[in-house]
């Protein structure tokens, strides 16, 4: 069976990693379309570790340039060049990254096999980055001390299923495609030859991912991630520790659930925890205060959406 | 007690970390002074598993300008920012990571709370990078595709020590000093008081290590570290896999161990090992068959000479 929307997490950590975790950085896979948000240090091992074929990303995503999302990221590209790739990588960031890789390519005297297309974006904008067949990325502007963006992950309207117990005799190909767009199929004279809803099962639901690191409380994202069927936001703090949260441009736990829940998600991933918290549990209780269905973004857990 | 001479080994990789392993750097405590040569992807990460006090790092020596040995160098400089490091830090390096560093600050809007004092060096000749009470650290001319150096740390020679046991009545603090540095004291007249061998003990010996990878096989280094105390040396192949060796400029086993038995170290360290050998026994006795006294340098390992 293919996966059709899963999440993989390879980096739970805030600034400083510790306790053997590492910075941030997950793979999606919605569909068979494989992307790769943020590049913390370590995030190649740590694709090789849970066993994520790397040639197949194809677009990665950083959110912003402070080092924990994105120092991983040269380590990648030349692993990716040294395994032989060819494909085009599309690398979607804000502009200086282009200039940081171009600069570590020169001093190393090394020319990639493969080409990087760079796409810049601007932080403080809602932003299509890319879309595709099956779904659309847009950036999320986010309130943080570089400008920073998160990404919303978002399915189109799938086709209807082809009721087989239904199929008839001289059936032709191209009214099995129209039937699975939604509209009845008709003749040349324009008479009704098949009613849609007779020979079709209701179209899967589409889906969606917002990722939101590194920020602090958002308000303004509210409107454009309401009902996402998964929501990371980062919980770099617990609500002790909130003066430096402010002061940091972070969010609390309490604030990642409280978010959760005025974007009414199905369920809320937290992660960017603090060097100061070895033990997890309590920041997961203090979100779980206030939105249930929350789970810890911790290394390795993987979180598939059910279609 | 004091640790003399004592290096922990925290990446064993080369280009590509595979299995676990990370790429190069190691630590090394000399007299307790602090030393990082390599940094590559993770090196703060393994500083933290062996609880090594970063904040006591006050030189780091980077190699050679192949992401696989510096990678994780900006992370660690960061992270000893957070951690409020204050004291200088010195960079030897050639010349190209100044810049790299430079344009990664300037993209996270990031100030140091410390400084960084950048020794551009030449690879192509042996130069002195650092000296101090205890010690002196020159580059290792070796032979790669991009300029790269070794590093060779010395002890200078040691004070004896003072026999307790001979010591007399009214002997003065400068008359011990005098005698440590090895010469009888004197009176004011130049009439011997105190002849050094009655009182002292034989000073201990000085211990030297070679660092030496990246590096196809190089003669021309065999003259300089000679009778080393311990040398490591890049291991990147096996013999089998000569070819490419000679191709990508690196050496196998055999090669590694040919040099520790033609310069006469005590004790040869490999590593820098290739993606294609997940395990290393082979790699470890093909050394052996030619250099008994070798050793895998992995994560974790550490090696303490006895002086």
């Amino acid at each position: 069976m293919n996966v059709s929307f899963k999440l993989t997490i390879l980096g739970s950590s805030g600034a400083i990693p510790a306790y053997g975790r590492f910075p941030t950085s997950q793979y999606l896979n919605i569909q068979n379309k494989h992307f790769l948000i943020d590049s913390g240090e370590g995030v190649q091992m740590q694709l090789m570790r849970y066993q994520i074929p790397i040639h197949k990303i194809d677009h990665i995503f950083i959110s912003h340039l402070h080092g924990d999302h994105y120092l991983g990221l040269m380590g990648l590209l030349f692993s990716m060049h040294l395994q032989k790739r060819v494909n085009d990588l599309h690398l979607h960031s804000q502009k200086g990254l282009d200039e940081i890789i171009l600069l570590q390519l020169k001093y190393s005297k090394s020319s990639l096999n493969y080409r990087i297309i760079f796409h810049a974006f601007d932080a403080a904008q809602i932003q299509l980055l890319h879309e595709d067949d099956v779904l659309t990325v847009h950036t999320i502007p986010l309130l943080h001390k570089l400008p920073c963006a998160g990404f919303l992950f978002r399915e189109k309207t799938k086709q209807k299923k082809i009721n087989k117990e239904k199929l008839k005799e001289g059936m032709l190909l191209q009214h099995i495609a129209q039937l699975k767009t939604g509209v009845d199929v008709l003749d040349d004279m324009g008479n009704l030859l098949y009613r849609n809803n007779e020979y079709t099962l209701a179209a899967q639901r589409s889906l969606s991912y917002a990722f939101c690191s590194d920020t602090a409380w958002n308000e303004n994202m509210i409107e454009q991630i309401r009902a996402v069927d998964l929501l990371y936001h980062e919980a770099t703090f617990m609500e002790e520790e909130k003066d430096k949260a402010r002061e940091t441009q972070h969010s609390t736990s309490a604030e990642a659930a409280t978010m959760a829940k005025q974007c009414a998600t199905k369920k809320l991933l937290i992660g960017h925890f603090s060097a100061r918290y070895r033990e997890l549990e309590p920041m997961l209780a203090e979100a779980r205060e206030i939105f249930s269905n929350t789970e810890l973004a911790i290394e390795g857990n993987t979180f598939e959406l059910p279609s």
